[in-house]
């Protein structure tokens, strides 16, 4: 039997992010990853990224849903929002956008060594906006799915004149580098004896029981799709 | 009896914030505020902050914990990062601290209505390094303190060797606006009748039980500060 051997740069979806300048941290190296599986499960795990840009020489950093489809990462917003409008330029909008999973605290007997246990990718790249109706229509899909999946299709679609107010912006997933702490304190050998509690404080994520609309019709079922989560 | 007259404004602990460019938004303008005691409880209640600054003209957004006394942020790291190098300089380094807190997931029928349930403190200003001991304890004890109350004291604190491979940064709250909503979906009344549950999926931050260092004194019990939690 013949066999197609692929290359994972062009697959896109397996192998490493390539190390750059500014994916190659200065400090706490050994954290630090570029594998694409691990990449991509942190930016599916969570729903929320901190989004940063320039303005007028200066930093902003602004909170905001995403969603992601193979090897792009989509935002939505306002198109009067100025990131989103910076991102409709020709050159597109450079930005950073972040995602951060507290998993953690780490106690130790040192104050020096207290640590918080933790998942990140962090993401650089140029934002631009998307025009095409098909990829737009693709990317809300993908954002609602990534809050809640099975969402998208339990919802009336945005319609002609929504459409005309949401702009999308597109990052790809280029220069790419996850960061991960686990495990325990690492305190010095002359700390271990202190008279402190030392281990770690799980943080958890969860969720309540869904609180049904004032004006929401008592025929309608919780779906299961929130159920299961 | 007499009475002194406070203003507001100089006690720096009661009033609002000014509201300047940066700190007026675009959009949602309905869900800013500039209320000291609104920013304060949730700087207080989170304590992981995305901090972003501009390196080589383009952002960086990285995420960090902080403390915070009276009008003051802090964050700290090691001597050799990037930015707290860069708060080193005599101009110091524009930044921009925020921190958001996810409270439920709104569910709406329509996609477009979609939206998050979030309090966010957005900070803009300029990073400085501190130098005077004094302030650097008070700046270390209040992050660990803000991690996780009571903790200062039950721990050791940094010695010169580790205070010397520390940094610390401080930002004036001077420059800073809340942003929040609450509340159920905001259907349009056409879309009420629609077949789609709609509602509100509370968001939960909770800890887990205290998993003990694989070397503690079995000696040593849980601490009453992490079983309140």
């Amino acid at each position: 039997m013949s066999q197609v051997t692929q290359d994972p740069a062009a697959s896109g979806s397996t192998g490493a992010y390539p190390a750059t300048d500014r994916t190659v941290p200065t400090r706490s190296r050994e954290r630090a990853s570029w594998d694409r599986e691990l990449v991509h499960s942190i930016l599916d795990e969570s729903y929320m990224c901190h989004l940063g840009f320039v303005r007028d020489g200066a930093p902003v950093v602004l909170p905001t849903l995403y969603g992601r489809v193979g090897e792009r990462l989509y935002v939505h917003g306002s198109t009067g929002s100025r990131p989103l409008r910076g991102a409709g330029a020709d050159e597109g909008l450079p930005v950073c956008l972040t995602v951060t999973l507290v998993d953690g605290l780490v106690l130790a007997r040192s104050a020096f060594h207290h640590s918080v246990n933790y998942r990140s990718v962090v993401v650089h790249g140029t934002a631009h906006q998307v025009t095409d109706p098909d990829e737009r229509a693709l990317a809300l899909d993908a954002i609602v799915e990534h809050v809640v999946p099975g969402r998208a299709d339990d919802s009336r679609r945005a319609n002609a004149r929504e459409l005309a107010a949401t702009a999308v912006i597109r990052l790809d997933l280029e220069e790419v580098s996850a960061k991960a702490r686990t495990g325990g304190p690492g305190d010095e050998p002359e700390d271990v004896a202190l008279p402190y509690w030392s281990g770690v404080l799980p943080v958890r994520h969860s969720y309540g029981d869904p609180v049904p609309a004032d004006d929401l019709d008592p025929a309608i079922a919780v779906p299961g799709y929130l159920g299961k989560r």
